[in-house]
């Protein structure tokens, strides 16, 4: 083949290939992926019965990420997951649908997930654990490990009124609960040391992307704030879904998060569970003041209360709705109109 | 475009997409991926401090899989990680290089990857921990979570004659040696019933993927023949890497090991590490037995010892060695000529 024609065929495999992307069902191409870590320091651990005193490492945290072709064009996402759950949050719906991590790399964008530090992948400090066990520390000073339950899980992630009975517009596909039942595991964010490495990690990821959006859930839903007050400089925008917000952060703190465009997103009935740990009216009011506090600031800061936009019926796992990928488009949305485009300048 | 032309396209743009399959830096397509659970349980928990009491799902298996165009060519391997680890083993190399995850995809095959239970994202049972904290057991109970040192570490994995002192023949990327450290997870196995949960939960996997090739390391290394002892059913090859080997089965459980295809594969510096937990050069003597038996049985039992093939300096990491890819390709050379080939008839 010539060289012109074999260009053409380049061109045209490559206009194939793109206008591929966004189907749910076509073949996904990538080009690149991977895992590693960041952070994580050297620990000096005793010896423990037959095992010998020696270092680990610990508050590393896993990520792996996909990008696709052409990635450059936007900025990467790195979603980091609530409680008692893992990356899995993002992959595949408890009944088998696409989730925001493919979604997104479809979409164009290099998606990172990140198991939070003493979580999953990114291993846990068991040295409190074995010292109780050898006798050397008290049973007091064992981690609170919170395993949530399903009942609690139930209540706190709005399936329904009461256990075992969806809302009647739910979005959750409660049909497949046994599998998001399997995707929680415990929880030893209490092990964790002040500022949480968490958060570090995540500040360090954005600056090592060159920029980065990030995203938390839940118990991480105010992560990338946290995130972005121990370093801004690679935070290029802010995505905090469901999670009560900090209304008492200095002036100082709250002009620092106002140079980054932050959406906020909560789903539906959140005030019609009763009983559980979990007050989301209350959550969604502190969201409320905090976006009128980045505002008053000079931010740009978008809520979005998906029932008020018509959008009915979402839980708080509302990244695995059945709804999940119209949400995503949301999001993206605002990503192009509040963080990527040129027409609306991301500092004000 | 005419039909003629349009379908002329199509078989070159496949041809060009297939011709890049195994380059290792050219873009990958990916048929599907996703990731879901394998077994589990509900189990009854006490309340513990503020959470009340409920049901939680334990002894769960996480898989995630990644599928090429075409895979139906090939079975399906499942690989699961060894002891202190998860399934980051298989992933991008502590230097940073092609795992074997996505080069087994880029051969055609699909890939599954299974965090072992009580590992990573398929979480583990912490109400001995809770009951221990909240005075209800002895500490005594308390599970014995194994957490490797570097120094454990770099002597088990057979890095060097002794600790941070390499072979100088070594294939260990020994420079990037902290990365690793990170993957290095505390290992809550002692926790688990027996039989093994993640054996019975390998030997279902392969089942609903009606016939799959199964691979372990280490701690993993006897769990192919595990779980093909608990249902041979869809177990259609076994791969085990370095590990003890069971030379006390009885004469029914060799009989059915021997019809399934097994490797074996060591790699180099068996007897050279002094001192450590492990014993590699006793390890290999076990499994000379057992293939032996397997042999003696009808089976077709292949050891491949690395350094008596000329390949020189294989850690026990051998997965993430600078000559990963090659072993990768003793691996799919197996699998093609004991495995899928109809010339050797695979059942004896």
């Amino acid at each position: 083949m010539k060289a012109p024609q074999y260009a053409l065929l380049i061109t045209l495999c490559m206009t194939v290939t793109l206008g591929a992307f966004a189907a749910e069902d076509k073949p996904l191409t990538l080009a690149s992926q991977g895992s590693f870590f960041v952070g994580g320091e050297i620990k000096k651990i005793p010896a423990a019965g037959p095992a010998a005193a020696g270092d680990m490492t610990v508050n590393q945290m896993y990520v792996q990420y996909q990008s696709p072709l052409n990635a450059d064009r936007h900025l990467p996402v790195v979603m980091v997951h609530g409680c008692c759950l893992s990356s899995k949050t993002w992959e595949t719906t408890p009944d088998s649908r696409m989730g925001w991590n493919e979604y997104f790399v479809r979409k164009g964008r290099s998606v990172y997930l990140a198991d939070q530090v003493s979580r999953a992948r990114s291993g846990f400090d068991p040295t409190k654990i074995n010292a109780v066990r050898s006798g050397s520390a008290q049973p007091s000073e064992l981690p609170n490990v919170l395993a949530a339950s399903h009942q609690t899980a139930w209540s706190v992630f709005r399936f329904g009124p009461s256990f075992n009975v969806p809302f009647p517009d739910g979005q959750f596909p409660v049909q497949a609960i046994d599998e998001l039942y399997k995707q929680m595991i415990p929880d030893l964010n209490s092990t964790l040391p002040n500022p949480n490495p968490t958060w570090t990690n995540m500040a360090a990821l954005a600056k090592q992307l060159k920029g980065a959006i990030l995203m938390g859930h839940s118990e991480s839903g105010f992560f990338p704030e946290q995130a972005a007050l121990i370093d801004p400089a690679g935070v290029k925008g802010i995505i905090s879904i469901e999670m009560p917000c900090q209304t008492n952060l200095t002036e100082a703190q709250v002009s620092t998060l106002a140079k980054i465009p932050t959406l906020i997103m909560f789903g539906d009935h959140l005030g019609d569970v009763q009983g559980g740990p979990a007050n989301w009216a209350n959550s969604f009011d502190t969201c409320q003041k905090f976006v009128e506090q980045l505002t008053k600031a000079g931010g740009d800061a978008v809520m979005m209360h998906l029932p008020k936009m018509g959008i009915k019926g979402n839980s708080h796992m509302l990244m695995q709705d059945k709804n999940n990928l119209q949400l995503a488009d949301l999001i993206l949305g605002w990503i192009d109109d509040h963080v990527e485009s040129k027409k609306k300048p991301v500092r004000k």
